[in-house]
């Protein structure tokens, strides 16, 4: 099997699960006694929004447990790492379809947007609702009797509310209809992608494998002065938050540097008055007559505009900034992950290895 | 002190407990650097969305609590029960504020509906889903170390769930803007209802009033045959749906029958299309020249038609219907509640009795 097909092969296997877990959803849904156009309904919100991506965030939870364990795993251990995974896949499909309402979008991984669908709406809403609800019902279903099923069920709050929190901030520092670049920094974009992207891709996928693969609370290792107490979950977080931000940066980066070719979509973060990562860059080093140009063409819904922001982060020489941050970013992450203390039954480098090798310098 | 007093110095209590949650989820927001502009925006939120109701719900648990335990509260099993209470409203909230949306309400309880204030538009989606974040934030703080806690996660998940999967039916059955009779009926009213409203409206404070309390999931009581099994949260659940369903097909009622003086509100549901009680009786009872007026008139933004239903109404007869049925699902809930057995640390018959006590005959 070529690595193409290796990767054909695990989506699929992930995939399949999907199938599982949603028709049990749909089959508990009906058991209530739910009208037939009820189920029907629910089934289709499932299906249109939840798989689909990329799914790189469900997926991961799998790959880390594997890391964890250092062999392959059986049937059931890769049915409840899987389940988690699509916890995370659901948690992320109740996001963007409220995301979507939120900013007035148009399509989603190459389809209208859910609420664009003309029998559905503002019901987008109640099916977000309902997507975030199925996680806990998978969960009481399949961990219930887990010694960290409380765990767990933090771990899912907490995130969810942390994406909440940058959600907002979001929002009220980048409406879509109203430019006001003052608000913007890099400060408050570095706030908003750790709240609303990077504990949710990049934390919670790890923090799910590390739950199921029962890695304690704390442990000890051996250290220069005898030994040293290890907190593996604030470990974690201290490494995927920077990994979370390296990546929605590079993302920003991507919508403004990639060629449709290479991004497989058209960047629209300069017209859509995003608050990403190049205006804050381009903010930071402007002069004032720079800042200008930025005030009056950033964020417009009009292509000449749009060209003379692309025209000015170029002169700004955003791509040599990029560059130099991604190395830094790099070295720093790698040194972090170099320190890690391997004990059996606890972190390990990989994880985090593994990571930065599909972000590291991808060009899509 | 008066009833009248009593009443609104337990009110201002319960309300007091709302300032220091409310100022404590803030706090927290805060202390995770969000920006001021951020940390308002959430506090105008809760503010706007939370108190102002009612608030039968919410403190309905710390009285069934005082029932359970047949005494006083402590200071801190009043906080605990109150907090609770709070989680209640806060989910009520959180269903509201969307409901509005998806409903295109103009205002509730006496002020324009969130979403309709002109900053917050759209954003009340986001800001819905961190009224329910706060819920679990509140569980955690103040009940993780509880053995019930994830009994009390798995609660609140469940109720969620099971109001969402109504919300999904009510929709799809009686959207504002399309009228379909043929998809009414008592049993859909019944199904809407008992999912809708009953779950998180009766039984949800009813047990986490028992959780706290420490009703135990089974217990044995003296019986005719020499001892019976009691398991109490699902005997309350047995008494709380019916219950809800009794309180629903009132409002559905009042709407219909109460004055503005009495209801304090004009009633819409006619014009609203709402799959009420009423309309559901009228559609058993009609003949086809009847039914065909109904199809004709209902759920339409007009004074006129909206009369010649309220006259179809009076000639089919509801208000006797409404009687009739009201004295059977009153005898039938108290035959129910008699024949609960009382032991220590158990359920209680005046838990119930002082639900129906505050329904029975209301007129507002
Ligand atoms: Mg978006
Ligand atoms: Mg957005
Ligand atoms: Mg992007
Ligand atoms: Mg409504
Ligand atoms: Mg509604
Ligand atoms: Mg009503």
């Amino acid at each position: 099997m070529s690595s193409a097909e290796a990767k054909a092969a695990r989506r699929a296997k992930f995939e399949g699960v999907f199938e599982k877990i949603r028709d049990e959803l749909v089959e508990h849904f009906a058991g209530e006694g739910m009208p037939a156009e009820a189920v029907k309904w629910y089934r289709d919100n499932l299906n249109y929004n939840v798989p689909g991506g990329k799914l790189n965030r469900g997926m991961s939870v799998v790959d880390t447990v594997e890391i964890l364990k250092g062999r392959a795993l059986t049937e059931d251990e890769y049915f409840k790492s899987a389940i988690l995974g699509w916890c995370v896949e659901l948690l992320q499909a109740y996001f963007l379809v409220a995301d979507d309402m939120m900013d007035s979008s148009i399509t989603r991984r190459g389809q209208p947007c859910w609420y664009r669908l003309p029998e559905v709406g503002s019901i987008a809403i109640n099916d977000s609702f309902m997507l975030e609800a199925a996680i806990y019902r998978l969960l009481k279903v399949h961990f219930r009797t887990e010694p960290y099923y409380a765990d767990l069920l933090d771990l899912f709050h907490e995130t969810t509310y942390q994406t909440e929190m940058g959600q907002l901030v979001d929002l009220i520092t980048a409406p879509e209809d109203k430019v006001d670049l003052s608000k913007f920094s890099l400060e408050r974009h570095r706030l908003i992608v750790i709240y609303k992207t990077a504990y949710y891709s990049f934390y919670l996928p790890v923090a799910c494998a590390m739950l199921v693969s029962r890695i304690p609370e704390t442990y000890t290792v051996a250290a220069a002065s005898g030994s040293a107490t290890v907190k593996p979950y604030d470990l974690a977080l201290s490494i995927l938050l920077p990994l979370g931000e390296y990546f929605q940066i590079q993302d920003d980066f991507l919508d403004f540097s990639g060629t449709p070719e290479q991004i497989g979509k058209i960047g629209t973060d300069i017209v859509d008055n995003k608050c990403s990562w190049v205006v804050n860059t381009a903010i930071k080093l402007a002069s004032p007559e720079q800042r200008q140009l930025l005030d009056e063409n950033y964020g417009r819904k009009d292509a000449e505009k749009e060209k003379k922001v692309k025209a000015l982060f170029e002169e700004l020489g955003i791509r040599k900034v990029y560059a130099e941050y991604e190395e830094r970013v790099v070295g720093d992450l790698k040194k972090k992950i170099g320190e890690i203390v391997e004990v059996e039954d606890g972190l390990k480098r990989e994880v985090f290895e593994s990571f930065l090798g599909k972000i590291y310098r991808r060009s899509k």
